[in-house]
């Protein structure tokens, strides 16, 4: 009762977006409190999308496997509209993923499932405390230390939770309360009374991450307020196990009616989501008495003539579609928001759960590398940089999905439905760039810019993306397979690059079967050897902080592996380890697998020069700099801006 | 103390051979009591390889994601010899497993990992006793009542095992006494005292299953023996993790070179695992001193010129070649022996876990199928059957993969070492004839003769191979991705067949767009659906039974499944849950995946008949019965003769 405690890192809000956060902060050893309002996880319903790259970054910290098996994979979508007889019918059926663009595709788990995963990943590590039934009560800031990364210039006051009646099993505003908790799936979080007092607790803290919701209580202290309008459509949510003759229900689908428009998405344990646009009659029903029985005629209205019942309703609630934004989501370094409370908008695109921990995912890293001293502050700068306009173009996206489906404002009257071109198009990119696969950063104090362009002028380091002509400078590294040249053993390239807090130098070394080719190689290597380098130093400087911020190299040749002798190769790729063996996992290969399809392509298709490049990942697998293999000084060069010896 | 229990099953070892069959009866819920020798689970060493058919069967209960993703997969071989110029040369290179026979290929992990995982999987049943640090003392069998199968026949007495001293770190015995166990990997075995009494129980048992090695203690009650040679030949065996500059030292080699014969296979967490031949000399050495340096130090010599040295020597052991086989495996269908307790063999070609899960993979199902009175009795008939030639293959192999490897006896004289065409042919069959892929049974009670062959002659239900080309009688069945109809999600065919002691019924309906295949699907969904049909009163039956002996029914067509409205399909292939939702889990077909290499081959590859087939598949995925779509008469006359109502 009224102690003090002191943290790296206080997180509000143990959603998927805080818990994002505190993977890294496990992962890296950040001590670090995480802090519930709920005295329980999520139950049943709420988000239930996971895009490619969501999962990407899931298996980047060895939680894909777990959850792709668990999840409900949307193959396919189908869109249903009105024949010229008044009919329903299937208007197209297509890949709801556009394949080839990750190794993972579009996937349902309901967002308490995707929060135990990581909470179990978050729990086995000792520097993570969480608080559950826990709220803050004060903020405040001390200016005078703000600028010194080393004070604890946030004070928080925390305090238990007023206990929660459990609500009825579906509830009115999805962003706030969850419902019933049925027993089996009932989830403890971790409560350490001992480590972190009970009530009245003082955190002092150096970094504060708000990722407490669309009614965020870290943004209203900040005084800062989500920008944007609600609509006036009103649209109903449910999970049933339904019964029904309508051949596409585990597809993904939209019908539009003449009845009005829906969304289906089939999910886990043979449930499925429903997306109803309510009727301003049904709308004012509801409002009367939230009853989901209204809901679910509406639907079964939509259908006809399919039969649409149910009788299981697992989750149900109602929102209007509105998309807000928070134009300001970091103070001084010091305080960040996150997730829902900076971007909210419909579920529709089922981005939700996904941009909320991608958010996280690009800061934690930083924030990690600045309290090792890996990095400095300034990076912190990024986040906004990088983050707003993703949730801006997000927005945008949802808007556009909207207007594809939404009635005539006020109405109880619905067009004739079908699907223009706009709302095609829409969905597609749904899943290519608005899912994270082609999220872009601008060039930035982590981003080298391209030379010879607008945004390299004054640039001391610039990078050379000529010399991969499908791997864009800011953006996640694509993948394609690639075996072990020790052991022929086939990977997914971004398998290789763990979430770590370490950056990954990649060197296309070509076919190294090539005389010429072989002595880039070995020239490269030789001057990231020299002791002196800023390579070296800077490796040296990352072991006392657990390896942080430090680079790891790696070769990716194209010469046939048979030709090539491993102990041939410069030691850089094939160090040593404590046991006195070799870690042969450095040196890989493109060619092709005896039983994985898809090997021998990725010089082809990251279009790499005959001469080889060599690409630097960000601890989050973003391209940073990219340049020819000689180019030691501007690789250093730019190592040096935002790293720190 | 001196208390009696009952059981349905006592298997006596928990290596392997007894956990798989312990797998079963937890999977089916047979009151089944294991005793194990050892006081705690296997530490390191032993046995390693897994061969794909095994890798597929744990698949089928759930349990292959996890050991592959621990597994270091063995993806090539390596066959290394000398030059006319004495020096150590490659010969060669290629595919350790042959592409294309399954979806997993050989692999290597501890046979301790591979036990927890059994184990944990058993664990969570609550019809399973494990009693560790416990040894069978005394055996009788009531001959008046061994042919009542309701009766409990067989009585054992149980006693605490003598406390083991525990051995250092390797041990001369490999099939023995287990190695030190390392305190982080110490796997506690549940014990239940409450549940079955301490010292001096007797357990009176209807079966009885002797996994208990190649000394087996109940072999030894029966009065039968191994029968076989063991040669002179002395080999050690060494887990280690290597320092050396030899270029394939993580792949599978094997060397001969003047200084002797090696072969290396690699494992997970950076070991290789080692087995070298010993000169007569180096073996009376160790005989006098079992020092692994001794064996290391051979290991060093054949090296040459590479070096090859350790400081961690996980585990050793030594062995000496031979082939042995126990001629009696099965005492009035009461009492059974697996595994090393009936095939010793040299761990060259890494068959030993393999074959002994197979075994008694073939052995649960029967067994849980006779206890529920879903079959009779005479269905054990088969395990000797179709057990004893697996095993004599077993062991004509591993003479075969000896003579290649293997110097002249008794000499210290090495011939310049050389791979003849026998020994690459035999190292190939390893892993496709040998690992139990092709392992194919002869007609029995529970599989029918092909029509117009020898054994068919006097049998009343007759298979039609033919309609299915590649589908072999006898053999499990092969297969191909698959799509779901109702939401395209991608699987392999074997995927579906989980080992639940249930029976399937493929019908592989063919082109259903086409009028005449969708009538053949419709005729035989009527005649199965048909209330009074044998298929529809056996399934009734199994109800009661847990569904053991139930057959499940699944529809794989070749038709686009977009031209197929799935309930225009009979209602067998979509049949009603609990919940009123409805299982869309029974209609497969042979489409392109988006995502997935593979798709759309399954018809051509199975070479199955324009008019279809029904091919059904016993509990172990082994195909029992072959025949045309109509053959009504035929699928339930031969159903009848191996299941009960």
């Amino acid at each position: 009762m009224g102690d003090n405690v002191h943290v790296d890192v206080l997180i509000l809000g143990a959603g998927p977006a805080g818990l994002m956060a505190a993977a890294w902060m496990a992962q890296t050893g950040v001590q670090t409190l995480l802090v519930e309002q709920r005295p329980y996880g999520t139950q049943n319903g709420r988000a239930d999308g996971l895009e490619s790259r969501t999962l990407e970054i899931l298996d980047s910290f060895g939680l894909a496997d777990k959850i792709w098996a668990e999840a409900n994979h949307t193959v396919e979508i189908a869109l249903w509209s009105e024949s010229d007889a008044g009919i329903l019918q299937r208007e197209g059926i297509s890949a709801n993923t556009e394949p080839g663009w990750s190794r993972f595709y579009e996937s349902t788990l309901g967002q308490g499932r995707v929060e135990e995963h990581l909470l179990n990943f978050i729990q086995s590590n000792r520097h993570i405390n969480i608080r559950q039934a826990t709220i803050p009560t004060s903020l405040e800031i001390d200016y005078n230390t703000v600028e010194d990364h080393g004070s604890y210039p946030i004070r928080v006051q925390l305090d238990k939770a007023a206990p929660t009646a459990f609500p009825g099993r579906g509830n009115a505003r999805p962003s706030s309360d969850p419902s019933t908790p049925s027993s089996e799936s009932s989830m403890a979080l971790n409560s350490d009374d001992s480590a972190i007092g009970g009530m009245g607790t003082v955190v002092k803290a150096k970094y504060l991450v708000g990722c407490d919701g669309a009614h965020s209580w870290l943004r209203k202290q900040l005084g800062v307020g989500l920008e944007g309008e609600s609509s006036g459509h009103h649209w109903g949510v449910l999970d049933i196990v339904p019964i029904t003759n309508f051949p596409d229900i585990r597809k993904r689908f939209i019908v539009k009616s003449k009845f009005g428009t829906l969304m289906m998405v089939p999910r886990e344990r043979r449930l499925v989501r429903v997306y109803v646009e309510l009727s301003p009659t049904t709308s004012a029903q509801y409002t009367e008495q939230p009853n989901p029985t209204i809901i679910m005629n509406q639907v079964s209205g939509i259908m006809q003539p399919y039969v649409m019942k149910t009788n299981h309703i697992d989750w149900y609630t109602t929102y209007k579609v509105g998309q807000r934004l928070c134009p300001k989501v970091s103070f001084h370094n010091r305080i960040f928001l996150a997730g829902d409370a900076i971007h909210t908008h419909s579920p529709k695109a089922g981005q939700g759960m996904n941009v909320s921990m991608q958010d996280t995912y690009n800061l934690g890293w930083k924030l990690a590398s600045v309290i090792y001293g890996a990095s400095p502050p300034d990076i912190l700068d990024t986040y906004a940089q990088e983050r707003l306009p993703i949730a801006q173009r997000l927005l945008q996206l949802d808007q556009r999905i909207c207007r594809g489906m939404c009635r005539i404002e006020g109405s109880d009257l619905v067009p004739r439905g079908n699907f223009d071109e706009d709302h095609k198009r829409a969905i597609r990119e749904e899943n290519t760039s608005a899912s994270g696969l082609t999220a872009t950063y601008q060039p930035n104090q982590l981003i080298s810019p391209a030379a010879e362009t607008e945004d390299a002028k004054g640039a001391s380091f610039v990078s050379k993306p000529h010399l991969a002509e499908t791997i864009k400078l800011g953006a996640r590294i694509p993948s394609q397979l690639v075996l072990s040249q020790s052991d022929s053993q086939a990977y997914h390239l971004q398998q290789i690059f763990r979430s770590t807090g370490q950056w990954n130098l990649i060197i296309f070394g070509g076919n190294i079967s090539k005389t010429e080719q072989m002595a880039r190689v070995h020239h490269q290597a030789d001057a990231l050897s020299n002791p002196e380098s800023y390579f070296q130093q800077l490796n040296k400087a990352s072991a006392v902080r657990g390896g942080v911020g430090s680079v790891r190299v790696y070769l990716v040749h194209s010469a046939d592996r048979n030709s090539i002798d491993i102990f041939s190769l410069p030691a850089i790729f094939r160090p040593l380890c404590d046991d006195g063996g070799i870690d042969y996992s450095r040196v890989l290969v493109d060619n092709k697998s005896y039983h994985h399809p898809g090997g021998g392509e990725l010089y082809k298709t990251f279009g790499i020069h005959p001469e080889g490049c060599m690409v630097l990942l960000r601890p989050d697998q973003h391209v940073a700099f990219l340049s020819s293999m000689d180019d030691i000084h501007g690789l250093q060069g730019f190592l040096s801006t935002c790293t720190c010896l």
